[in-house]
C-alpha cells in the first residue's frame, strides 16, 4: 500500500469506551473516580514495560525497527516462492498458526483458495495447526506435491506436533524428490537452540530466524508472520509501519492517549468487578481470526497461577471469539440477559472494501422492504451501533475499537496495540506475561504416555492415578 | 451408511464424568452427595421435558419420528440439485447456518470446496451467514451463477440478515435468468407465516417448511439441516436413526443411564458453584464446528434474564469453542492456571477415518525421536488424556464425550443427546429455554436507526441517549 506522511493520521485506529463508564451503563460500569485512581497504577505498568522493552522476553517491542535486513530477505524469498509454488502451507501450532492466519484472512479475498490461478495471484494457502490424521490426510488430497513449498515453524524446535508434521512431510518430500527435497522446505526457527536449526542445516533448508526475544503470541511481526504475508503478497513494510505508528502513539502512561493503556485499564478494573469474560467481536469476516489471535494472546499471558513475588493469582479472563453480525443470533441473548460477567469488544470497520447494495422490489412486504435501497454496509454498521445500544441498555459493558480501513497498516497498528495491551495488564497483575508453564503439566504426560526417555518417574505417577469410577460413565 | 440392529450399540456415545467429581479433583469438584441429592431435580426436570415432547416449542424432539414424508422429498429434491449444480449456497443465519456447517464439516472431506470435481462428488458448499458486504462480493467472485443452487432459510421470513441476502441475490438471478431463476432458489421457511412463505409463492420456489414448533437452534434435524446434509451426499436417515436411538437411551431421568441428563445437571451444579464457563473442545478437526453450533444453543438457550415465575435471573453458563489439540497451545494455559470458573468438554473420537504414522529418522534427536514410529492418531489421543489429566491435577473439572466414530449416525446422536442436555437444563434453572427476548433490543434499534416505520419512538429514544464524551475515546 502507498505510505506516506498523512497515513499514520489518516489511518489511525480509535478506542471508544464510554459504554465501559458507569455514566453510561449505571452501576455495573466502572465509575469515574475509579478509573482516575489507577492512574498511578497504569504508570507503573508503563514504566516496568518502557524499561524492558527490547529485554529478555520483551524482543517483540523493537520488531517494528530492527528487521530491515531479514525484510529483504523475506521479500526476496517470497519472490521465489510466488514465481515457483502453487502452494504453500504453514506446520506450526498456536503462535506459529495463529497469527499467519489472521493476517492472511484480513488482508486476503475472504475465498482466497477458491479463486482461479490468474484472480488469486498466488500460491493457495494452508496453515496446519492440529496433528489430526484426517486433517493431514485431507491436506495431502488438495495439494500437489511439486508445486508445494512448507514453511515448518516452531522456535524451540520440540514442539511434538510441529515436528510430528515435518518429519511426515519431509518423509514424502524425501522420497519424491530426494536431493531436492529441500528446495520444498523453509524452516523459521530459532538460530541458536533447538532440534530444528540442527535438522536444517543438517539438510540445508531455506532458514528464517526467530529472535531469542519474541516468544510465540508475540511473533507475527518477525520472521513467523512476515514470511507467509510477503508469499501471500501482502505489504509486510507497511505492516510494519503500522505497528511503528502504534508504538509511537503509546509514549505515555495516560490512558486518555494511549489506547493500549487505555484498553488494559479497563479491562483490569472490570476484572476486578466479576467480568471474568473478555469477548472479542469485529464486525468483519476479515477480523474474524484476529479475535483467535487475540485469545491466544490474552489467555495464554494472563491466565497465570502464581504472581512474580510467588504469591497465588489464578487471575487471567477468559477471551472469547464471537463475530457481528453472525453472532447476533447466537451470542448475543447471552450477553445482553445472562450474568453481568462480560466485557464486550467491537472491533469496527469505517469503510469497507466492497459495497454491495439491497435492491428494491418488496414494496409488498413492508418488514423487509424498509431494508431496501440501504446497503449492506449500512446494515453491518448499523447492526453494531444497534447491539452496542441495546447492551448498553442492559448495563453491559462494551467497547469499540474502529479501524478507518482494513489494510497492512491498520492490522499491524491493531496487532501492536493488543501485544502493548497485554504487557501492560500483565504488570497490572503483577504477573510474568511471557512464560506459559500450565502447557507444561499436558506436556509432560505426553510424554511419559509415550514412553519418552527421561519420563519414567511421571509415567508411574500416572500409572498410579486412582482407576475411574464405572458409576460414573454413562455408557 | 449402512445401518442394523446392532449400530445403536456398536455407535453408542459414552459420557465421562469422573472428572467433575471430588473424589477425582479434590474440592473444586462435585461431591458424590451433592450429585446423588440433585435426582429430585432430575426428575421434575425430566418430567417437563417428557410432558413437553412435541408441544409448543418442543416439536424438535419429534424429528427423529415424523419426517418420512419430508425425507423422501428431501432426497428427490437433493438428488436434482446434485445432478445439475456445481455449487450449493446455504443463506441464513443462526440456527439456520450453523447447524448445516457444522454437519458439513464433521461428514464431508476436510478439504471439501478444494477437491476437483470427480472426487468431491457433489456441489461445492457455501453457507452465508452475515452481511459483510467484502463477504457477499467474495461469494460472487467464486461461484458460477448458472451452475449454482440458493437456499435461503428463515423461519419467520424477517430476519433482515437472510432477506438481504434473498434480495441480493434474487435480484441477480432474475437478471441473468429472468423467469428461470426459481430453478436456482429453494426456501425452507414456515409454512403458514412471514414473508418468505408469501415471497416463495409469488415467485414460484420449491420449498421446505419448518415445524411450528422447532426453533432455529433446534432445526438442525428438519429441512434445515436435512436438506443441505442430503445435497452433499450425507445419508440424513442415518442422522435421524442416530438421533433416535440417542433419545431411547434418555428415557429415564437417571443420569447414571441418561448421558443427557448427566452433562445437563453437571454443569448446572457447576454453574451454581462458580463455573459460568462452559468450553466445549473436540479433539477433531471435523468436530470443530459441532462446537460452535453448541454455542448458540446452549447461550440463546439458557442466558436468560427471568425465569418463567417472572422473578429474576440473569443466569447463563457461556459456552467457549476450542479445539484440541490445538487450543492446547492457546488456551490451556488459562484452563490449568487461571481462575476455577470453567468445566472443560472434550469430545473423543475412538476412530479416525485416517490413519497416519509418523516416520522414522530422527534418531540422533531424542526430544523429537520419542515420536517415531507412532501414529498421529495415538498422539492426538494421547494429548488430550494428557491435557485431561494436567487439568485434574490442577483441580479443573471436565468431562469427556466418546464418539466410536465420526459417521452420520454418531453425529445424529450427538446433536440430539445436546438438545435434550438444553431442554433439561433449562427446566432446572426455571427459564424458557425456547425464547430469545434479549435479540430484541438490537433488532428494533437496527429497526429504528434504518427508518423504519412504526419505529419512530424508538428512534426517538435513540436520539436522546446521552452524547459520548470526547475524553472516553482515545482518537
Amino acid at each position: 500500500m502507498q505510505l506516506n506522511e498523512k497515513t499514520c493520521n489518516e489511518m489511525r485506529i480509535r478506542f471508544d469506551y464510554n459504554n465501559m463508564m458507569s455514566e453510561f451503563v449505571g452501576e455495573e460500569g466502572i465509575p469515574r473516580e475509579l478509573l482516575l485512581a489507577n492512574k498511578k497504577l497504569c504508570k507503573e505498568a508503563f514504566d516496568i514495560v518502557q524499561k524492558n522493552r527490547g529485554k529478555d522476553m520483551m524482543g517483540w517491542a523493537q520488531l517494528p525497527y530492527d528487521q530491515e535486513e531479514v525484510v529483504e530477505d523475506i521479500l526476496k524469498t517470497a519472490e521465489k516462492v510466488r514465481e515457483k509454488f502453487k502452494y504453500f502451507v504453514v506446520l506450526g501450532i498456536g503462535g506459529s498458526a495463529l497469527g499467519p492466519i489472521a493476517v492472511f484472512n484480513a488482508l486476503k479475498h475472504l475465498h482466497y483458495n477458491d479463486l482461479p490461478d490468474d484472480k488469486r495471484g498466488g500460491p493457495k494457502f494452508y496453515v496446519e495447526d492440529n496433528v489430526d490424521p484426517e486433517r493431514m490426510a485431507a491436506l495431502l488430497d488438495v495439494i500437489e506435491l511439486d508445486k508445494t513449498c512448507f514453511n515448518v515453524i516452531t522456535k524451540s524446535g520440540s514442539t511434538s506436533e510441529t515436528m510430528s508434521q515435518y518429519l511426515i512431510v519431509w518423509d514424502i518430500l524425501t522420497k519424491a524428490f530426494g536431493d531436492k527435497a529441500k528446495d520444498h522446505m523453509i524452516a523459521t526457527t530459532s538460530a541458536s537452540k533447538g532440534n530444528l536449526i540442527k535438522l536444517a542445516q543438517k539438510e540445508g533448508l531455506k532458514t528464517f530466524y526467530i529472535p531469542d526475544g519474541v516468544g510465540g503470541r508475540f511473533s507475527e511481526l518477525c520472521p513467523v508472520g512476515l514470511l507467509p504475508a510477503a508469499v501471500l503478497g501482502i505489504d509486510i513494510r507497511a505492516m510494519l509501519k503500522g505497528a511503528e505508528c502504534m508504538d509511537k502513539r503509546c509514549i505515555s502512561s495516560d490512558f486518555a492517549t494511549n489506547p493500549a493503556m487505555a484498553f488494559a485499564i479497563l479491562q483490569y478494573i472490570a476484572y476486578g468487578r466479576g467480568k471474568n469474560i473478555s469477548v472479542m467481536m469485529p464486525y468483519a469476516d476479515s477480523l474474524r481470526y484476529i479475535a483467535d489471535w487475540y485469545c491466544q494472546l490474552w489467555a495464554e499471558s494472563i491466565g497465570k497461577d502464581i504472581k512474580k513475588d510467588g504469591t497465588k493469582a489464578n487471575v487471567g479472563q477468559t477471551p472469547v471469539k464471537s463475530l457481528g453480525v453472525t453472532d447476533q443470533h447466537s451470542q448475543v441473548q447471552l450477553y445482553t440477559e445472562g450474568p453481568f460477567d462480560k466485557v464486550v469488544t467491537f472491533i469496527a470497520v469505517d469503510k469497507y472494501r466492497a459495497t454491495v447494495t439491497i435492491p428494491n422490489g418488496c414494496e409488498e412486504f413492508p418488514n423487509v422492504n424498509f431494508l431496501c435501497g440501504h446497503t449492506m454496509n449500512e446494515l453491518i454498521t448499523t447492526e453494531m451501533n444497534a447491539t452496542a445500544y441495546a447492551l448498553n441498555q442492559k448495563a453491559r459493558l462494551n467497547n469499540t475499537v474502529y479501524l478507518p480501513e482494513v489494510n497492512e497498516f491498520t492490522i499491524g497498528g491493531l496487532l501492536f496495540m493488543f501485544e502493548l495491551a497485554t504487557a501492560y495488564i500483565g504488570e497490572m497483575f503483577g504477573i510474568d506475561t511471557y512464560n506459559q508453564p500450565g502447557v507444561e503439566g499436558g506436556k509432560n504426560a505426553t510424554y511419559a504416555m509415550f514412553g519418552r526417555a527421561g519420563y519414567e518417574q511421571k509415567r508411574a505417577e500416572l500409572n498410579s492415578a486412582p482407576a475411574k469410577k464405572k458409576e460414573y460413565i454413562c455408557e
